[in-house]
């Protein structure tokens, strides 16, 4: 909301040009590094924008995760600052600022970064970070920055 | 394939320590400049990774697009290089690098950019760059790089 003078505003009183502005909505572009510094915590996906039912998540990752996976869904990795691994159990793939991966579903992997890496990761509303996996590096779902 | 030379062994000869790579799967980075330098037309979205039955497209885009809606989807835009900005009947968000927006489905949207932008595009698969609207600038769909 842009202010409330057209509520106060006198009935029948010309209204003035620049009131034209309220009649426009406002749409703000989410800035990725804006939104990656408003948290410091590692390997807790926060989510930034939904699509349909998928959303895109910041996530900070440093040292190594669990092998996991996600049954019903594969999981796309775009990497914006740093660099990260995706281990494979037959393999592996690095990934530098720029490059983006898209881990099949019900594929194991783990995820690992030496230096703190800062990753937007896109899947379906609802998909927990340690899929079938669970332990301690579950974080909490859906929590949105 | 890293080669042919397992098939053309002898059998029951030790295998060289070396041999080992060949039972590594090969797994690639996507790497968006790399993608973008195969390509020059604007306005002509290309595939470059499928997450479950939604795509990943890049496009590269100058001058103004065509008013239109997508009835069914949202449509994501990631903006890789340049600015664009993205027109509704009520307003428009502007988008430089590292910024985002998600239209919702349904909605006119027009996108527009001065100079030429480089952005990637998240939608379910099957999804025209044109939308409802059709016309000169709709492009082949489903064009992998």
């Amino acid at each position: 909301m842009l202010g409330g003078a057209r509520e106060t505003g006198v009935a029948g009183q010309t209204e003035h040009p620049s009131c034209r502005i309220r009649e426009m909505a406002k749409y703000d572009a989410i800035n990725l590094q804006d939104k990656l510094a408003t948290f410091g915590e590692q390997w807790a996906p926060k989510v930034i924008a939904e699509l349909n039912d998928y959303q895109f998540k910041l996530v900070k990752l440093q040292g190594e995760f669990v092998w996991h996976s996600h049954e019903a869904t594969d999981e796309a990795f775009i990497v914006l600052d740093g660099a990260m691994t995706i281990e494979f159990r037959d393999g592996a793939v690095a990934l530098t600022a720029g490059e983006m991966y898209v881990v099949p579903r019900g594929v194991e992997h783990k995820p690992r970064a030496e230096h703190e890496c800062h990753v937007l990761v896109v899947e379906p509303r609802g998909v927990v970070n340690t899929g079938e996996a669970g332990g301690s590096q579950t974080a909490d779902n859906d929590v949105w920055i």
